[in-house]
């Protein structure tokens, strides 16, 4: 395929030592040639490939010298995209990197839409779709096991689970068509009716397996969204710092945007508990009261898990009974805090409030309890132990969702057989499998899909 | 010299499409090579300086893939630091470059200092001080002209005239030594004071011409530490926000930090705008109330340029005559907005309280005299055209007040001359200006000074 070159900053945005501006396309080594100005004159357009060459950006125009950079060459098809590829190594200021791109820009190159490389990479048929989708869970992974969840993506584990699966239905529909076009021997339509069940089996048992790990990889792929509450001055804070204290937060900034859009994550134990509305706590000590009523219900409702804190030194009020009422039904573990005081909480009625829930008694204060507290998370929603070795995780919503579907259409298409159905009926439930397996891989889907899926990605990639 | 082999994350930290590990030292290519796994087997020691490798980053101990990445191998001395140095590109992720970071320092690197690969590029002679120093105020520039003026001094620009003066004092000392040696000739004493008198002359004007664009300078790098006051309502946070619209705001964020660090830009005319407390005018619309009138007195006592905000369609209040003597003596633009209201305020009265100050009427509403503010700022602070053109600006307060020593002393030795002090005291006061001098590039410093500036680094840099 041929495309046009396009450019953007490929590192995060901020101060840093290094930025880098990236191109793609069959004008991108023109375009930096016409740009750069090396200490031996060379031109780089004459370079071989994969080579990196220190010089000046300079604007051609006035002469003007508008960075001081190194460039790396490289040459398709080994490359990101399969295409052209100069990477514009230049000083990681916001300025620098901007004014970088703006001389790109200003000299043929156009402006890369949010993930336009890794789409190139796709539509060059460098990796696919499931591959691609990976880049992004990689880039955005929290914690280490996310982390080998999205590489084992990306390096095609699930992608080879899934053409290994298409290929055992397109095994059956072969046998099918035989069976439909030589309806007169009988043996063909026994032996069909056989492997059809046996193979069709098969590919439901493994979809079935592969959906069992979606609940475990998608937490690990988007985090829990967590929420603290408690009745003010129980220690909400304090067990926000130790739980960032221990893990080390990771913030995370989308530049250019207000500060409400920064979200914590730390890691507890591989799981990356996503913080919310940690500032509210941070500066009111009481997220119920600042984020009003209704809104902290809805906040309560999206929350994957409740850390609902008590203040074991001081009796329950009507408030802490309220609190239980409002996490009813949700993932929730009790935190009895501040065990460093003289009791004053009745531990027997906090047992009846919390009933299935987990309870940690914890002295933040002392640094006690953080452990226990931590184990309790893991262990609620790792019950089984859960290690990236080789078992293939699924993770993203699309690929689940499309997963459930083929599963439905599986068994329809074994129900038939079950119930006599006229073959070329379950012809159609069968062909339905394996088309909705190929839009997890990108092998059958639509234009207006790809472009929603690359618009989530960042810029630069 | 010979250092041991360091590393550090060379990119900003955050999610983008690739991060940078960097290395740097003699063990860097052999420890880069020990986790590299390319695919044609190809060892990273043995390939060919500035190129370029792809593969995968590997666990040396069990063979676990780490990351996919791209290494540039880069042999001293043709160097940032002149010493081998190793550039892994992995993907932009929190985890994955933390990850890539981790196995790189377990085989054998040293996390670097803050700033400790730019402090090599000095101590291994290929840059001096105040062109290191250049390299940190490029990336923290925050407009095209700072950046101009950093890329300036990264040149070495200032370091040739600093060079060029001190040539002229040596030259002046050997004369002296001359007269010292020989002070029986009595012509070579009246030559030594003539020739004295006139270099000496040379090398103050040159300081004073330099310590002449510090206040210019010092902005443009620094930024203006501006404050916007005004009562409730009068359209602070509408100021702001056009402020921000028409100039695109760089937001300063410290990762790992509180939200509380961070800084706001604007670029108005090229003028580095630092917008103070702009979360307190976003959440309160009101500042001083906000902060305590302690701390907002001092908020105000450190502010570059007070914008004063008073409302056209209301009369003057008691508050906003008090809002005038607080900024008594202080760079202050007063702002009328909302012309497009009728007039209540006694614009008479205005101008009495004004003073020197500028006024500018404004509807921020209708999008009407943001120009002319932007216009009153520019020609507030740089009355003289300012252009980055030939000239060269000091903008380092290290340099500043170097060079205000150096000035000193150059006086007291052309006071010597002029007051018949024997030469060998002029002598002394020559050499302090030649040492101070020197300080600024570097010539002459302690090295707890040179571990002091670096420290104010960024990492990876």
């Amino acid at each position: 395929m041929e495309f046009d070159t396009i450019a953007a900053i490929s590192t995060p945005m901020g101060e840093g030592a290094i930025a880098i501006v990236r191109l793609s396309g069959d004008d991108a080594i023109r375009i930096a040639s016409q740009l750069f100005r090396g200490i031996h004159g060379k031109k780089l357009t004459e370079v071989v490939s994969h080579t990196i060459h220190y010089g000046h950006l300079v604007d051609p125009k006035d002469g003007q010298v508008v960075e001081e950079v190194m460039v790396s060459v490289m040459k398709g098809p080994k490359t990101f995209t399969k295409e052209d590829v100069v990477e514009i190594n230049c000083h990681g200021g916001i300025v620098s990197v901007n004014r970088v791109l703006k001389h790109v820009l200003k000299n043929g190159a156009r402006l890369a839409e949010p993930g336009e490389f890794t789409k190139r990479a796709f539509l060059n048929g460098r990796i696919d779709l499931s591959q691609a989708e990976a880049v992004m869970d990689l880039i955005r992974a929290k914690t280490d096991r996310a982390m080998n969840l999205a590489l084992g993506q990306m390096e095609g584990r699930l992608s080879k689970l899934i053409r290994k699966l298409r290929q055992e239905i397109l095994e059956i529909l072969a046998h099918v068509e035989v069976n439909i076009d030589y309806p007169e021997y009988d043996d063909v339509e026994e032996m069909t009716h056989k492997m059809l069940k046996e193979k069709a089996s098969y590919v439901r048992e493994e979809i079935e397996k592969l959906l069992q790990t979606s609940e475990q990889g998608k937490i690990l792929r988007e985090g829990l969204s967590t929420v603290i509450i408690g009745r003010p001055n129980v220690g909400k804070s304090s067990l926000l710092n130790s739980l960032v204290h221990e893990n080390k937060a990771i913030v995370t900034d989308i530049p250019g945007t207000t500060r409400d859009v920064i979200e914590e994550y730390v890691n507890v134990r591989g799981v990356p508990l996503k913080l919310v509305d940690t500032a509210g706590i941070r500066e009111t000590e009481d997220i119920v009261e600042r984020i009003g009523v209704e809104r902290s219900r809805q906040v309560l409702k999206e929350a994957d898990l409740i850390l609902l804190v008590l203040n074991y030194a001081d009796q329950l009020t009507a408030e802490d009974e309220n609190l239980f009422k409002a996490v009813e039904g949700m993932d929730v573990i009790v935190i009895i805090n501040k065990t460093d005081l003289p009791q004053q909480i009745d531990l027997e009625r906090v047992k009846d409030l919390a009933g299935e829930h987990r309870m940690v008694t914890t002295s933040l204060l002392e640094d006690r309890g953080v452990d226990e507290l931590e184990d309790a998370i893991s262990a609620l929603f790792f019950a089984g132990a859960i290690e990236a070795g080789d078992q293939t995780y699924v993770s993203n919503s699309r690929h689940i969702a499309l997963l459930s579907q083929s599963l439905q259409a599986i068994e329809e298409a074994l129900d038939g057989v079950e119930m006599g159905t006229p073959i070329d009926i379950v012809q159609i439930d069968l062909t339905r499998t394996w088309e909705l397996l190929g839009e997890i891989i990108g092998d059958s889907v639509h234009e207006s899909l790809i472009d929603q899926l690359f618009s989530q990605f960042c810029l630069g990639k």
